[in-house]
């Protein structure tokens, strides 16, 4: 076995997951994750883990929902109990082909996940972590070679979490301080107030509010956006290429838009509902692991040199303690690279520049 | 897809589990089982039942227990819950190799076997089955080519199980009124009381508290054992080939016994406990589309023209209500075939002669 799938292990249980002795794990294996669940399951049993390995296979579930017709029994009672128990859950990302469920209606789909609501939210309320193990599937999505993808999953997975999350408690406190971000490029300039947000430090581990392996972004939940922005990150949005989209905001809300491709796709989003033409995230990807762009989401938007923003809902862990944030049925990431002439202030004071954060060597003031 | 996939499928989930709408189920997929657990997921879509499945990997299982120290917490919630919660329970059996969890130390895995013991339990409470895909690695058990190997798991699986049911419904009413059954070959005298004891008419299916697929047997628990018999079909007992096992016993008990090869693995068997030197089992295979022996035991058990006797744990189910047989540690089965110059009796009338049953063309008064 490759020993760098056993350090992945090493960091998606102790690290990011936090495992103890006597935790209840469940950790759903995806068709193509069966390396990283052998390396897994041999450290959750040294931790002294209980485990039960779901399978989290996309031809099994298209199956299932194209077997199935759209009335859906509401949080069946063994799911249901089976994560109510469960203390974290360790989803291993990484199928044989990225389209397995492509065949399966929007409805029937809808359908399900409405049905399954509670056993969602219980599952959310774990430790739980998502992971991803490099697969000839993924290499394919991202335009690599399998074993170049394998190097480029393991440099964006195996940092040094501990110091990374020091740097970017810096970003987080500077966020939490401040009231307006103001984000300048060649093809923006956008403020938006984040008064009374609080970042999160997204270091890749629950301790941190952090649910994603890799990780490595600072992320907070803006609102009165004014301005324009140029995302110029390509990105697979609802299974069609969307690049170069443009957003006008007046008084927090989108006024106009443009997209070098798929246009419509941008259209539907901000029809959704009223969420849906407001932020509900801005984020600073600080992971310089990720050194480009493999339209999977879990990668993109924690490359170093980028920042995203996302249309629709907004994280609670963003929001004063019982407040509600900008609420949509849809969160939808677009990003910009902010390389050269680039900058990001708070409060009128450049935080990042050119790509240079402000503590970094090469930063101008 | 073969279409076989999909029949097998049907079989398991309509005719063996008896699958309704809103059963809550727990699919547990080996290794190889993937084609048939997509078949069965859409089957299960279809009936609108509940689906979680779990990866029952021999390699995942190793790495846990391997990492694991011999202490393990009892019955972890998480995983019982998930039971107490199932209807039904389907495993689908077939990895890739057949031997993926042997470096695990028996101590170790003992150790986990008890801790569980309730999980167990619970699990054998629910509509349970347990089937096997035909992989590469079970061929290679069987000493036969993969597509050979297909064709034969086929033919015991894909029965008109209606008819044979019926047909093992004869026997089972026959050894119900009976108080004795004697076993004739060419190398065995055999006498056992049935007096008492409810047979099992194991058709495959629960609704005849049967829970093998393929199945095809007709059972009881027989006692008061007297004589000799030798097991001519080869098996591989505790990871060791024996073959040609002699027995001899008075007042029900093994007082001798002898074996072509391996002789100790039968020792060590008779040396458990006082329960391992009785028998736990009578069982008349009558499964005709099994044609050979594959050193597998989900099979060889059912085939036709065959009688195995189980040294150990009897089974509750031929036991009258509240009552308990015999009880042991080990359930160890041992076959003959009974063809040419062989008979069963049950109270001294001729049940089955020279692989003929009584209510077949060729059977010989």
């Amino acid at each position: 076995m490759d020993e760098r799938i056993r350090e992945h292990a090493e960091v998606l249980v102790d690290w990011s997951a936090r495992i103890e002795s006597g935790d209840d794990v469940v950790m759903a294996v995806s068709g193509g994750a069966h390396e990283l669940a052998v390396a897994t399951a041999e450290l959750l049993g040294e931790r002294g883990a209980n485990l039960v390995a779901t399978y989290s296979s996309g031809e099994v579930q298209r199956a299932y929902l194209r077997g199935h017709d759209d009335e859906f029994d509401a949080d069946p009672a063994h799911e249901l109990a089976l994560f109510e128990n469960a203390d974290a859950y360790l989803a291993l990302g990484g199928g044989h082909n990225t389209s397995a469920t492509a065949d399966v209606p929007g409805e029937r789909r809808r359908a399900h996940a409405r049905a399954t609501e509670e056993i969602r939210e219980v599952r959310l309320a774990t430790d739980w972590v998502k992971t991803v193990h490099p697969t000839r599937s993924l290499a394919q999505q991202a335009g690599m070679a399998y074993e170049e993808y394998q190097d480029f999953v393991y440099d964006a997975v195996l940092r040094d979490w501990e110091s990374l999350a020091d740097e970017m408690e810096q970003l987080k406190r500077i966020f939490d301080d401040g009231s307006e971000v103001r984000l300048v490029t060649e093809d923006a300039d956008l403020t938006m107030s984040i008064e009374d947000r609080t970042a999160v430090n997204s270091a890749a581990s629950v301790a941190y509010d952090s649910h994603n392996l890799p990780s490595g972004e600072v992320f907070t939940a803006p609102y009165a956006t004014e301005g324009e922005v140029l995302f110029d990150v390509p990105m697979t949005i609802r299974g069609k290429r969307v690049n170069d989209v443009r957003l006008t905001f007046e008084d927090g809300e989108v006024v106009d838009f443009a997209a070098g491709q798929n246009e419509s796709v941008i259209a539907d989003v901000l029809e959704t509902d009223d969420g849906a033409r407001r932020l509900g995230e801005l984020g600073v990807g600080m992971n310089r692991g990720i050194d480009r762009f493999t339209d999977n989401i879990l990668f993109d938007e924690k490359m170093g040199d980028t920042v995203h923003l996302a249309l629709g809902r907004a994280y609670d862990a963003n929001l004063p303690e019982g407040e509600s944030g900008n609420d949509s049925a849809v969160h939808v990431d677009l990003i910009t690279t902010v390389g050269e002439d680039s900058r990001l202030e708070v409060d009128g004071e450049v935080v990042q520049r050119n790509g240079r954060f402000r503590w970094e060597d090469g930063f101008e003031e």
